[in-house]
């Protein structure tokens, strides 16, 4: 009964039943989300996906790519307002594009990053819907907001229920349980009836997308995109009668017994919406472009840094880095030898590298040209990995030893940006204005800040586009 | 090296190298093929499909969705050629159709029925590539089979590789390992360089779309038409600079390892155009439209039916019907108790009694209609399945006992349509008339019979759809 107790759920759940704290941490995953995919647009992976899919694969103009500047042919917005494709496009690429940078967001139980699945495909779908004709009247903020909440608690549920046994086979868990979230997001915003949306949560489910073999690539954002796609075709498949099994998630040959050894769907269901329990409130948002297991790394190199700087110590005459960190930092961000900015960010020698030597770690961190800096390279070389598993995922031991002897130590007990530690409003803030400024100026940025940040006030989110 | 392997025998390989059995069995593999898609347009899944993402998805009206009559706007041929739609969606729907009625093909080795993702992105791609500047100059029929055989020896080896554990733990395989057959069926179609093909194998890879729980249901046609989808885009992003790993089949976390216990990719991969190893030559014909461990069983009803007729017998007085038969009948197709059309192809009770009432199970046999209908009911509560590890998948014991005590007794060796006891071409025909006539009208058919034969001399696959 796992499928239709998600489904029931997430049919009947409406923004009353949103506390408010749940709210303020749905709108800051949401213009986080947003930061992030309007950041991202101009990498290599976003922009081959655009290019790939838009001039033939492209239908109506109905959903804006984040980032964009342009202005495309068909749309119905003006000059100026960037680039629209159908939904469909729009999801795969700003899923590619919020998730490129690995900047986005985390549920760290889960090590699933939620927001980029659910809310690319939601508000691709929120921005056609109407002239699509796939609800009647606009789409308010609040309808979007208990739409993305919905197909957040799905997929962090629905990961929970099979970790970490599911991860630890190699899966890629945000876009595998993203884009059953994204089809409940998308089925509750269209307002799916119970069994349609479970036979939407089984067309989803039934696609499987993205392994840990393609971390550090373009691939791997690829994963958030077709997720956000997979999802999003499966909610308006059900909408329009297609169906599969109600089943989908339990059965013997469903999606939690063959993704995983273990599966406890039933008992999470059981929690969903209630008080404390909500798995968005536990959502963090990264301070670092970079698999969330280097954190507390990055924090304690760049603290060591500030100290020795302090005590008038220079890093360019360290002589080694020793790190003693929870082993999954190893499986997951072994990369001695990056190659690549994208491969950067799963390189834990390279993390320390730059928090030691930037002080910092931006994605200007993560470029090719920082990544094949023969100084940074030089300091990677000095770095040495110690694992330990009573040292848990937001912890770590830095020690940094100088040419003269001397040591500095840190210990991190809770990375920035973990829930223990979480990043304040104004971090937030510089973030989103950091990512954005680049890509579209500082002016819009301002106004997209605004325009996410007040999306719950919005009585149409159609309109979101022109705001900035 | 599982992938180098497979991606640089895919990109090297011509029609020369194809043996004139090898064309042989490509042809029959995408005539049928063609039936079973043009056949099944009608039902529902491909028509909600289509109308879930033609209107506001369809891009440049390229590519034929296969069965149609109507005229689409936008589209390059006039009317009466039919229903146009950019490559995704046509791969999309055409995947489906030529998967609804369960009457495809099969690599019985593997249970995969190979063609229908291979050729559904495969002539949406070939259709599409001259206007979308895929690819200099026309496709010719011999372009066209080379790269459907790539596709189709890539799926079944690497089918092969991961079996039986990948089958027994819940995936459909004839999706899981067909998106990676249609990426290296359209790679080898646009020329591909190897470590592109490597890249266009990764992406497909990591969608692995399709479980078991959906047999008997639209979602699983659904699964042939995304993982033809999947492999389509898979190898347009590698075209354009998309990259992921090199590995994708055999690292840690790669697919072989992540979706099935056991993996031998690199042996099967050594076999690859070797004499006597050419996997297309050991592709069947579906006689009946239904899964295909039901089909010794058919057969035997239906030689049982045409005994008693012979001896003056009804078969409206059976009493009971005993069958023997191999433990999978059970596992993928026990449904005591089918709804639908579609569950009855999961029914070993209902096939058993079609084939003695109707002595014959076409599409006809599986409509909602006749599953419903009560002498069937009767028919089906009166069989008894015993499963015998002893008996082989293609092997069935058939015993009828009729109220006045006579028994009669079939044993079905190899069933009509196994690889032992082939359709012949006559046999072929007939099927796709019979599909196709209903379809598009008995004089369109026959064009289409002789376009689809005649593949392999044409010069440009893109003028196809014009023929019939």
């Amino acid at each position: 009964m796992a499928t239709l107790a998600l489904a029931s759920w997430a049919t009947n759940l409406t923004y009353a039943n949103l506390t408010p704290s749940v709210v303020d941490a749905a709108v800051k995953s949401v213009y986080n989300w947003a930061g992030c995919a309007i950041g991202g647009y101009g990498q290599d992976a976003p922009q081959i996906a655009l290019h790939t899919t838009l001039p033939f694969f492209g239908g109506h103009a109905t959903s804006s790519i984040l980032g964009s500047n342009g202005s495309s042919k068909g749309s119905t917005f003006g000059e100026g307002f960037g680039v629209f494709a159908d939904a469909q496009v729009a999801a795969l690429v700003n899923g590619i594009a919020s998730h490129v940078d690995d900047y986005d967001d985390t549920h760290l139980e889960t090590i699933i990053h939620p927001a980029g699945v659910v809310a690319s495909a939601l508000l691709a779908v929120a921005e056609a819907a109407a002239e699509a004709g796939w609800k009647e009247g606009p789409i308010s903020g609040r309808d979007f907001l208990t739409a993305f909440v919905a197909g957040v608690e799905a997929e962090c549920k629905l990961g929970l229920a099979v970790s970490p046994e599911h991860y630890d086979a190699g899966w890629h868990i945000t876009s595998t349980a993203g884009s059953v979230g994204a089809a409940v997001a998308v089925g509750r915003l269209l307002g799916l009836p119970t069994a349609a949306m479970q036979h939407a949560i089984g067309v989803a489910a039934t696609q499987v997308v993205g392994m840990q073999e393609f971390f550090g690539s373009m691939t791997k954002s690829f994963h958030v995109g077709r997720a956000a796609q997979g999802g999003l075709l499966a909610a308006l498949l059900a909408r329009n009668g297609y169906t599969g099994s109600l089943q989908a998630l339990e059965a013997r040959y469903g999606w939690t017994h063959v993704v995983s050894t273990r599966e406890n769907a039933t008992a999470y269901f059981a929690e969903l919406g209630r008080d404390g329990k909500w798995e968005i409130e536990r959502n963090t948002f990264k301070p670092f472009p970079c698999g969330i297991v280097m954190h507390p790394t990055i924090d304690g190199c760049i603290q060591l840094r500030r100290q020795a700087s302090g005590e008038g110590k220079d890093v360019g005459a360290v002589r080694s880095v020793e790190l003693r960190v929870n082993p999954h930092v190893l499986v997951l961000t072994g990369k001695t030898d990056p190659q690549t900015g994208l491969e950067g960010k799963f390189s834990i020698y390279h993390a320390a590298a730059v928090g030691l030597l930037y002080g910092e770690a931006t994605p200007s961190q993560f470029t090719d040209a920082v990544v094949m800096d023969r100084t940074v390279i030089a300091m990677r070389q000095k770095v040495h990995v110690a694992t330990d598993e009573g040292v848990s995922d937001d912890q770590a031991y830095v020690s940094i030893t100088f040419e003269d002897g001397d040591t500095l130590e840190k210990h991190i007990e809770h990375a920035v940006g973990s829930l223990e530690n979480p990043l304040a409003e104004a971090d937030l803030k510089k973030k989103f204005m950091d990512q954005v400024s680049k890509q579209i100026g500082e002016v819009r940025a301002e106004r997209a800040y605004k325009a996410f940040t007040n999306i719950g006030n919005m009585t149409d989110i159609g309109k979101i586009r022109m705001l900035y």
